[in-house]
């Protein structure tokens, strides 16, 4: 309704050429609009006000294109990037529609298949950063399996980390900029994708030479649908110090990628989600890696477009309402019950502490008869999100 | 906060007493709160505008309980009700938490078990009815199995259908109102539970000897731990007429049964079925059947109790406006596509209308191109429901 | 290994074209075989033991094919099924494939399309009957919702059945031998399908006009997205006289539709349905409803094939074995526990039997201390399924 | 059967004192069995076969015990253990049952809560010792939020890890041998629980002080309620040398917690996590953390757990089998292509390499066109598996 709502660059929202070009093809129909070029995508996210524009090296150059289309193509869209004024903070590979990858990029059991990947990346990367990206997303779609008596699972673990070692240094050897972004997701296209969740990620990076250069880019709908809570998910993320680029979208837990816009399922989570972002300082892009239903023409593409920044806007407006209600805040009060003696015992080990520790007396019968108010203080969440606060 | 979404009894909300008196304990811990006395929770709930209470026979009367004993307990409870004007709408039987029944109540493999189940139904039957209930539920808890080996499955559907048979002839015998409602639910307590989804009682329904006297409790919770989408379940209930109860709360998907208050998951979804409820013209009882959180105390309870009939209210009013919102309601017209003729053609069958049928001509890629304009409708939606419109 | 387990036509197998003639397009990536024409198909089928192909209207027929090349093509088709001895016991309309089902055939807010969408079902009807088919499958793929503010959900259900009494009336008006079997899904491609289990379909089918010549083609993968026991969804539909025809692949709960060779994900419950379906006499084709992992060349394909009958010959041998091991069926008859009183006594209702009934003691004690066996009887299946007895 | 399958104390299996002794309590209903005192469950244990017993403090020592009666208990305790041969390899801390930790232990927003948890924890830490134990576990079953308007969340993830390197230096200030491994649980009895799966705790372990004494005890059970491949995710733990215990059992996805009989529900998957468990050298105990039916008695309870020892020991002589069948072994072969020079060409970066890996020419259609095998390879393992190879 509002301005209020209405987004500007200086909120970093992006889309990738994928997602507002998407065609409406899906497992079980033909497409049903025609998509647009990479140059009007640019052209109509800058009119709604989105910061930047993301892409699979495919998305924008075709995988058999020769040099000179290649260079071609990168040539006119980097005009209408500067022509329009969006940036590409963030570039990627297609590892997963060519049937060379149908089992693993990375991963395949074919040592072929293994540097093709690796040399597809490669040229993907240089293809990002001649585009300014600064943050490199890899997304595993392919990476899994349906057959566990394929007996690779060791190995492709091992597969997998070389490769990113591998690519971590050439970047380096580059002089590119990136920090890379480990997206995980549990399933689809495969029957099981290795590090299906975004803690998954977080376990994988320790293992890697460079470490600090990875990060995650969780993606609301893939931690969703393992029927886990995505706020949950990011939140450990930044615990982590690893929260490099975030996808947002929507979901129904437990069943097929669905890739709504944000917000489209549940406000509540979407909220929550909104409000941790913007109270731990993210400043990353916020990318919504989601497309408009299958049912909508290019009106409806740009109308859903529309709907996932207004969405994040209104909610980034609830979340400073929420921290400023001052009943609110008072039942936040009461839930906490500080104590600095103890804080003081329990922070750093020393012998000392916990022998006076152990000696301590509790009340287990009131600390377990206290009421915690969070029924309460749920019901006034659920009525300032609804507006009647 | 206004008054306006404080509810009265003419809102027909109902609570059982095993809801605001469970008592926190759950599968991994003890109970945190006291609970309550039936008396009480007659006292409380007509406080804060409750329509009636429903209960299971052993949520008033202990299962060993002596006939004296009984009756005491019985009139001082109806003298609670009468005092505080409280109705008992519906009444049904626990027939899952004595270890008689850990194998099934009606579908129990033990012929004794079976005859045990019947009579004790028959019992809360005559219960129920000397309170005053005219709706009589079935929730078949333990009615499922684990272990498939056992090999009694087409055995137990007709022990179940024999069983309910011979209850509605025994209401029948003894003069009492009762229309009966079957809750369907898909697992936990069992592996799984026989007749999973509201969708499957109705076939179930359709089996019976004295169908007519059968409908559906749907609970909220139940379809939504498979997956599946609430509104739409209830949509088909009604569709059939069989809308005899609900139940209301609320979960996550794909997980154990959370029996949260009503809408404290998903405001959308929890505003769809308000909306077709309301439009629907459905008139009873709205049950919550939830519980408060184990993190509360009493006033935690009462909060819970409030929260979810206020959220109603407020969904109810959100519906309200959504039928008088002039921009959705232009969006509903333009995304219907209404034919008089062709609706004539395909409405009721002849000979003469499938040949005319058969020989007109459609444009196909026509019908596919028009944009339906669902995402600018759903993001209206949101909109109202976040109270930014 | 050995010829026991080789299928004959005897055994009625069936696949559909569009099973073994997938290509491996996914929504994440191209065809990755390029598949093979319904003549090939009808020729390696034959050769492996199969009984029949299904089809939709589309697998043989373009849906842009003049009548002289629809003629042409089924002429040659019907040879090639004469030349190898082939039925077509099941046809089908593909209804979700063409843009302009893009929100649904029968159920689109659209009267144009749900117009068309009769047209285009009597004519595959006319096809059908023309191979010689029996049953008529009804799969609403695209009849659903992602977004419920369009608030046709009343209207849709009803869409849906004025379209079966329709083609119900057609069916017999032209004379032909249908039997209709509804397929329910719970989601994919709409986030909501309408009817997603097989129980919804049996409450369906109680309110249609000929519900007599309507029952349900339940598919294994498609209840348990739903995270359902299919073998019990079959029983149902067993015990309701409705198992018309019935789908057979592979699945994990709770995620996209895999379609995977049957009993490939879980051979446990792939023995109990095989069990139910031999034991309850059915004596339908089974169809095998899946495809071959996009990792397949045509080798693989019809090593798919060969393995979803196989699987299923297997584990019919296993359950006649299971039938026929003693310690097994000494398990069975413990576990049951008859009484040739009681039983009188609860099977059909009088007003005396109740009085008799509620004056019974019963020892509730004795009954839930009986312990049930049901661990070491789940554990003989377990050796017995892994051959270890 | 025969005798080959069963265990010896060489086997290392180990059942919980709280698993053998559940008593059949769920939150639908009673206690259908006495259970067993810690003394004859050494006993019994000791006859099957099993090596050893785990336990948490509150399982031998009541919570409200004096220290000469805990003395009294451990004394009797260690006695039978010494009696009967059996060890306790692993002890850990209940910081669910009590009321006091209804909103978490180490994570709640109670001060004087998380100062109790971790004197409860030293204690029992003292008492595992004294015991013999190695593996110390952390379940966080209480560590989560269903209202996540409560703000906790970051402060959660800081406290939790506080509490963790507290431990460990208590531990190593005591000289105890612990290694710490950590289990995840994705929710209930939490709404959603901190670190849902094992990847999530290995993601947590790498921002710990002490990361390299702590580790994971991934649960079967557990994983898999979130819709994950267990054996994957057992895999990533090994890859990164992180399985410090492992906990048996099965399970239904989506679905609340079952903990059935190992191999119960699902005989492949338990077959490949039994394979990488032998072929990669596990050599900890294998912990079988489930529980009999609730239908059973004590002769059920003690046919569950022979039958968890027997299902491991039948799949790891299937194991050997599937390394040692030559068709399999062929279709591992076939299904593997390695190059050696394009394999040192990606395995570890130098310019140069890059350079040449560039300047490579791959036969795109080449390798998509490879039929893989897996359907072949797939239908072998199963056939291996059920026995009639």
């Amino acid at each position: 309704m509002t301005s209020m709502y209405d987004p500007t660059p200086a909120d970093q929202f992006t889309f990738g050429l994928w997602t507002v070009g998407q065609t409406g093809r899906d497992p079980f129909g033909e497409a049903t609009r025609p998509g647009f070029s990479p140059v009007q995508i640019v052209q109509e996210l800058a009119k709604l006000g989105a910061y930047g524009v993301n892409l699979h090296d495919n998305d924008l150059v075709p995988i058999n294109a020769s040099a000179q289309e290649r260079d071609r193509i990168v040539s006119e869209f980097r005009q209408a990037l500067s022509d329009h004024g969006l940036a590409v903070p963030m570039a990627t590979t297609n590892l997963f529609s060519d049937p060379a990858f149908k089992d693993g990029a990375f991963t395949s059991a074919d040592a072929r298949v293994r540097a093709y990947a690796l040399q597809k990346t490669m040229l993907s990367m240089d293809l990002g950063a001649e585009l300014g990206a600064h943050t490199y997303v890899f997304w595993g779609g392919r990476e899994g399996t349906e057959v566990d008596a394929s007996s690779k699972l060791l190995d492709s673990l091992a597969w997998f980390r070389d490769s990113l070692n591998f690519l971590a240094d050439y970047s380096a050897s580059q002089g590119y900029s990136y920090r890379f972004a480990l997206e995980p997701k549990p399933n689809e296209p495969r029957g099981d994708i290795f590090f299906p969740t975004a803690g998954s990620m977080l376990g994988f990076i320790a293992t890697l030479e460079h470490s600090e250069r990875f990060g995650v880019n969780p993606e609301f709908a893939h931690d969703t649908m393992a029927g886990l809570n995505f706020t949950h998910a990011v939140a450990q993320v930044i615990d982590a110090g690893k929260l490099f680029h975030i996808d947002l979208n929507d979901q129904k837990m437990g069943r097929f990628d669905q890739d709504l816009r944000f917000g489209a399922e549940n406000y509540k989570t979407a909220f929550f989600l909104v409000k941790l972002l913007e109270d731990s300082g993210y400043t990353g892009p916020k990318h919504f890696d989601a497309h408009a239903l299958r049912t909508e023409d290019a009106a409806g593409v740009w109308a859903f477009a529309r709907g996932c920044m207004r969405t994040y806007l209104i909610l980034k407006e609830k979340a400073r309402q929420f921290n400023e209600d001052s009943e609110i805040q008072a039942a936040l009060a009461a839930y906490r019950i500080e104590d600095a003696a103890l804080s003081e015992l329990t922070h750093s080990f020393s012998a000392e502490k916990a022998q006076v520790l152990k000696a301590q007396t509790f009340d287990r019968a009131a600390l377990g008869a206290r009421g915690l108010g969070l029924e309460h203080l749920d019901q006034l969440t659920a009525e300032l999100l609804l507006g009647v606060r």
